[in-house]
């Protein structure tokens, strides 16, 4: 197609009429659809229904009771487990509860209230500023509003954060503390961190003692367009002495279930000892019978990898829909760009400056929920007004086209008005 | 039996003969016992397998598939069913994970950080102030201890808390900012508060604006000789406008499972709706496939008292075991006092001054651990060295048998041995 800014008034305005009248169309017919949130549609999770299968015996393999209290870090044999799946040595594993968003706010707090090995506690600190490399995930902005931290937007490039500006940012600045990362698959846009991201994040030259890279590695099985990974932080860290940066996270919500997976952190062994130094006080121990439940069921990292292959196949037709959409409705258009996703639950879409909002909002009207726009920045606010994230993994692939038709339909008839009164003005 | 301190030296001498005797006997045996810590037995578990079993379907009541994200505060049945066990409104329940101590531990960590309703954050004050009521549960003054406050210990009655010193205490100083308390067989001395002690602590004046009473009703159903109860603590505030003064909490560790039951908190509806801002931020839900077991297996509050009944009737034994030999070998003796609990699952035993600590060492020397001496009060410092913490819940019977000889047996040779070195002295 080509680019609309170069139609004519009149062209525009017989644009906007045929998607004018599309769009009552498909508004008349009382859509419901919701693209906003990154869930597991009913159908990826009945793939795990096993779980909710009857657990034989509560006896783990060296004999610990599973029903009873203790071993806060989690049961011998579900340390190994992930241990074979991630790469990561077993003891420097802690098993949590569902949600690794928990344990991220849990060491995030910990931090503003103890400090970390013999560094002032940040809530004693003047200023603490955080990199938030955006688009990004709402919920990772959302803990560091909460603490009053002070948030850094950085520019996402293909090859994840702008490194360039990440290694200007730290290299000074004492208060500058640490930078949520997704490295593989971000949320929304799902890249992949190349090697040399992972490389200089791992060994750049910080200003702050106590840094940390929260390392959400949310989507580390989650492919969909071929297997991608990432390279090895800690590796990379540990050639410069800097393993202790690292608080890597991973969770089984959208490998299992999001109400009741296993969320799970791992650190250097300097971390790992702090924090189980913490968690003693706060639990004499976290849900051990759901370790089990998940050690029993797929009892091998092999099985866990076929698992989620299976459900990238289901994912796959899901994101060719909206790639096929945009590509055929709004390709060459000049009105939105995007990054091809990997892999992950999202795709990212950029429109023109200040029409992300109002590409929502109509979407809406006509009764299809997307993310809010912004939200995927600090506080919610997206400076240039463009961002856009579809979540496409919830909706069934009928109704996925639908919302993809009307949201095409959307940005076509918020761009003509944009680029009508930027002539008129 | 005679108070052995009324003994001439040479009968103290002859039982010291006997009993250091019979002490090396079962020393021999090289006994392995432990009587040290609050965890249900294996058979007690047992009563609970049910909930072992398969989840026959994740959709709740409403519709909404516990699989999946969402609902932070609980399944709707889940409030109902401990809406309708506790007597508190479901809207002002939130269900958790498995770890009432984690709740407790989140909702102190959000005084630290971010203070509560208007209140300035408690990390900022000069100095933070909390009542200890001694002996009391270990992990609850851990908590304290963590975040670097100030434990006052406060005197235990046979009514719970010394409510004369604890009014004295709160009445004139800002920084005294609460108080832990197990109002109903209090930890460890089983001890119920009377209604006259729930008033007052709920109507008392207090100079902080925002005292906060830790209420953790960890024994709520754990009856043992009798159904104990407790005045509502939540009425009884609200009679003087102190209703956001309590944090409440409640867990099914010792009903179900600890390493996989349901931890709860309750509060007023200003104080529901400020930790449900910040569990907003924490997490995206607790583990609901773990609430929808749970409610499923039990379905009602009666079936659930029906269970503790006969919990009661398991453990009713083994506390008998304790009492009768304490009352067997040690009645009148005044080498010991203890109160006689009225449920729950401890016996506080205090022994002559100076002599808890090597009551317990001596006893562990022979392969019975108790809890450490001290462990009971702030900071493990119990300054007159008497108390001693009976757990009866884990061993079998005849293992309990064996171990309370033994403490008695130990409680005579460090008695005796006390008595005759201050004669000398």
């Amino acid at each position: 197609m080509d680019l609309w800014k170069n139609y004519s008034n009149e062209q525009l305005l017989n644009l906007k009429e045929s998607c004018g009248k599309a769009y009552a169309e498909l508004k008349a017919r009382g859509l419901k659809l919701d693209m906003s949130r990154g869930k597991p549609s009913p159908d990826i999770l009945d793939m795990s229904n096993g779980l909710l299968g009857t657990l034989s015996s509560p006896i783990s393999e060296d004999g610990t009771d599973a029903r009873n209290y203790g071993v806060p870090t989690g049961l011998a044999e579900c340390r190994r487990l992930f241990s074979e799946l991630l790469g990561i040595p077993e003891g420097l594993i802690i098993i949590g509860n569902n949600a690794s968003l928990e344990l991220m706010h849990n060491f995030y707090s910990r931090l503003y209230l103890f400090g970390t090995l013999g560094n002032e506690p940040w809530s004693k600190l003047n200023s603490v500023k955080f990199l938030c490399p955006s688009p990004g995930y709402d919920r990772h902005f959302a803990v560091s509003n909460a603490f009053g931290t002070e948030m850094i937007p950085v520019t996402m490039t293909e090859d994840g954060p702008d490194m360039d500006e990440v290694e200007d940012l730290v290299r000074e600045d004492d208060s500058v503390k640490g930078i949520w990362c997704v490295p593989l698959y971000s949320n929304p846009q799902g890249v992949v961190y190349s090697d040399e991201t992972v490389r200089r994040l791992a060994q750049m030259k910080t200003r702050a003692k106590d840094f940390r890279i929260f390392w959400d590695n949310a989507y580390g099985l989650h492919h969909v367009f071929g297997e991608n990974s990432i390279a090895d932080i800690f590796k990379s860290a540990a050639e410069t002495g800097n393993e202790d940066r690292i608080y890597y996270f991973f969770s089984t919500s959208k490998i299992t279930f999001p109400g009741g997976g296993i969320g799970l952190a791992a650190a250097s062994p300097a971390n790992i000892a702090e924090q189980c130094k913490h968690i003693s006080v706060q639990t004499i121990g976290y849900d051990k019978l759901n370790q089990l439940r998940f050690v029993r069921y797929f009892k091998t990292a092999e099985n866990i990898r076929r698992h989620m292959s299976a459900i990238g196949d289901m994912l796959r037709p899901k994101f060719e829909i909206v790639l096929n959409m945009l590509e055929s409705e709004l390709g060459g258009t000049g009105l939105v760009t995007w990054i091809r996703p990997k892999g992950g639950y999202f795709i990212g879409v950029d429109t023109m400056e200040g029409c992300a909002k109002a590409v929502v909002a109509l979407a809406k009207e006509a009764g299809a929920t997307l993310t809010n726009a912004g939200a995927t920045f600090p506080r919610g606010v997206d400076p240039k007004d463009t961002s856009i994230r579809i979540a496409p993994t919830y909706p069934a692939q009928d109704e996925l086209s639908s919302a993809m038709r009307l949201f095409c339909l959307c940005v076509k008839l918020v761009s003509i008005d944009k680029i009508l009164s930027e002539r008129s003005a």
